[in-house]
């Protein structure tokens, strides 16, 4: 089945800016509440949010396999649940209700009127019930700084991070969405020249720049994902920030791996972009040396151009941008992590979300954590408002932004956002 | 509010063998489907299992705040989020019931047809959809001998360990209850004189002997939980097999933690012994040095006399017991573990669980794993058929077991069992 929806000359009868991440080509999906308390599954373009329970109730899904309620749900998992065949459907007939060629929907105003929002009056909710979260480690530039950084130059890699996609479980309950405020963390850290760990604010709070994928079922317990049938299973992906405390994970993470330092919280953007509006912006991945084990080899182009970006915006000041980066220099792509984390039979759900790892490029201004940006603190970054950071200060709100472009098209995937505040105890008075 | 349900003189009208893990005093409560495909949440006495959702149709819960279908349901979930007090009343009201000295549901033969079901007749099934798993670390001894053996004597413990219950996080979608076989593992190991990462079934299938507890909502995001509190959240514990991969953890764990290596499956035992019928065999935890950081302190007897087995059973053989071990021989209690986690604001949700980690005691036939058994393989175990196990073989059944008993009562959590099938991968042929 063709993906028509991408077909770059679409033009939208909605208005969209030039720059816009959410042309008609875009059509990502989310979840999101009117001013009238409705909570409904939705789609965006430019300025404009879809409800596309509405559209469906007026009958404009029609001839597509779907349930009366599927929409009318609070997160997008029974979506997920009908199938790539089914994401398809529905993503190539929207395009084709605001097609500008199209008078269908363009003509019924009362219509237009039941099913359209200004962005600026909804709020966007969680779009999954996420089941379990794995986060990877496959910038190979981010691993190698981390253990340059930890360890020494020389032995920077371990030897398994050029075998297999490092990555780990990390915590559903504490991924919030754009937007929410996050707490800095209490916990323990060991600070240098200090006898006994200590207890208090973490005092090292990072980010970490990432893109996160979200799953259908895919597997049984006990079988594996041949890595050819993966894409069958990936229903888009957001923009993701690992926040963390590097204080409490030096302490914390031997030999476990990290735990408090990441799990007081995690960002996600609102809208999932679907792999088929990503597919015109595959490109090669890089080079693999060693050849993988035959389980992790796919043939083409298995990365995504995504250009990055991460801004610190202080209260009351205006935003400096951090990090340029972008997706295609990841060294394990999203196949090949699939494909392994099934490979012992670990099965695979609705709603899952797998994060890629923190995305960093090969120069400085293309690091994607504070860590790494400022060398452990030891170069601060000049702020436009004239103050410094090695790591995030109370007030900081940080902004991931991405998108993909080429000559013809730009999609984006918007902002994924969190304002940093004050640590909190309980024995503190309010 | 008295637990009365614990009351040791309580006989029930229903036959109960002298040494049941399941007497009127334990009152657990789990999910089951009856031969009638009738799905309910239920407890067990003796040898019979109850039909809650049927009891509660005939009115026997009359005067606790009980929504009509909270039995009615295919998890524990909504029983979990009514509360302690709730949890409380329905079990006094089940001991009530079943009491000898009532006559008032003994003597309703009609009632007692529809309620009741020989444990034969019936399955058991997952008691609740977990939310998030924790796996925590918190066995001295265990922590020793895996330090040991990785490292060296000297410092087999990592700087931390004493300092702060580490733990990690698991994986929610492979936990499976009892009886549920198991697929030995595909993956990359690295074998000692290899020179390359080798592919194919795991080697070295272990199984870890712990326990692990199951909550209801306690805290908000960025609020943590004062560690007097956390008993409130704390349902019930289960048996607990962390079912692992001894030479695809030694190839991947490096440096963040686990993964393939545990997350290929996890066994817990069917029935939730809750809390309140734990609460006589209190006993003292170990004395910590260096003492624990203030928001770790908790005054009184904060572990639990829980005597724990680990019996091998070959294919069409008898089995061989390989562990005797003791719960209350952990260093870290199931409440400092609960308050670490939360500590950093991380929220703690309805139906997450929580592993103890192995639970190895000080001598040798009291560890919690082969991999200690056994010493890494060189100190193989005599089994009653004959033969030898470093590790488990395919067809071994793993079998769990735990009680608690003083001068009057035995409560215990049944078995928790699962079969080691032969591995198979995609590409091979049926």
């Amino acid at each position: 089945m063709k993906i028509t929806a991408n077909d770059p000359k679409r033009k939208s009868w909605l208005k969209v800016n030039k720059n816009s991440d959410f042309p008609i080509q875009n059509i990502p999906f989310g979840v999101f509440i009117t001013k009238n308390d409705i909570v409904t599954i939705g789609t965006r373009i430019g300025d404009y949010a879809i409800d596309l329970a509405a559209l469906h109730q007026l009958g404009y899904f029609e001839g597509i396999p779907l349930t009366d309620d599927i929409f009318m749900q609070d997160t997008l998992n029974d979506f997920i649940d009908d199938g790539r065949k089914t994401w398809r459907l529905v993503r190539n007939r929207i395009a084709d209700l605001f097609d500008n060629e199209n008078t269908k929907l363009k003509d019924q105003s009362k219509h237009i009127v039941e099913i359209l929002f200004d962005i600026n009056e909804i709020e966007m909710l969680m779009p999954v019930a996420i089941g379990d979260f794995t986060d990877f480690y496959s910038s190979k530039e981010h691993a190698t700084n981390v253990g340059t950084m930890f360890r020494d130059a020389e032995n920077a890699l371990l030897p398994n991070w050029l075998h297999l996609p490092a990555g780990y479980h990390g915590r559903s309950s504490s991924i919030v969405i754009s937007g929410k405020k996050i707490r800095r963390p209490y916990g323990q850290s060991f600070p240098k020249g200090s006898k006994q760990p200590v207890f208090g604010p973490s005092k090292l709070v990072d980010f970490e720049l990432e893109m996160g994928f979200i799953t259908s079922v895919a597997n049984k317990l006990g079988k594996q994902i041949p890595i050819e049938e993966t894409e069958d299973y990936i229903f888009g992906m957001v923009l993701l920030n690992d926040w963390s405390a590097r204080d409490i994970q030096a302490w914390e993470y031997a030999p476990l791996g990290p735990f408090l330092a990441k799990n007081f919280a995690t960002t996600i953007s609102p809208w999932i972009v679907t792999m088929d509006a990503l597919q015109p912006y595959r490109v090669e991945s890089p080079k693999q040396d060693p050849k993988p084990l035959p389980y992790l080899q796919l043939e083409g182009n298995n990365s995504y151009d995504i250009k990055l970006q991460a801004a610190i915006k202080p209260k009351k000041e205006v935003e400096t941008i951090v990090s340029n980066t972008n997706f295609k220099s990841m060294y394990w792509t999203i196949y090949q992590q699939l494909a392994h984390h099934a490979v012992n039979g670990c099965n695979i759900s609705n709603g899952d979300l797998y994060g890629s790892g923190t995305i960093s490029g090969s120069t400085e201004g293309s690091y994607g954590s504070m860590l790494e940006l400022t060398w452990k603190g030891t170069k601060p970054i000049k702020m436009n408002d004239g103050s410094k950071r090695k790591f995030i200060k109370d007030g900081d709100t940080i902004i991931l932004r991405g998108y993909c472009k080429n000559d013809k098209i730009r999609i984006g995937f918007g902002e994924c956002k969190g304002k940093l505040r004050k640590a909190k105890y309980f024995k503190d008075k309010e």
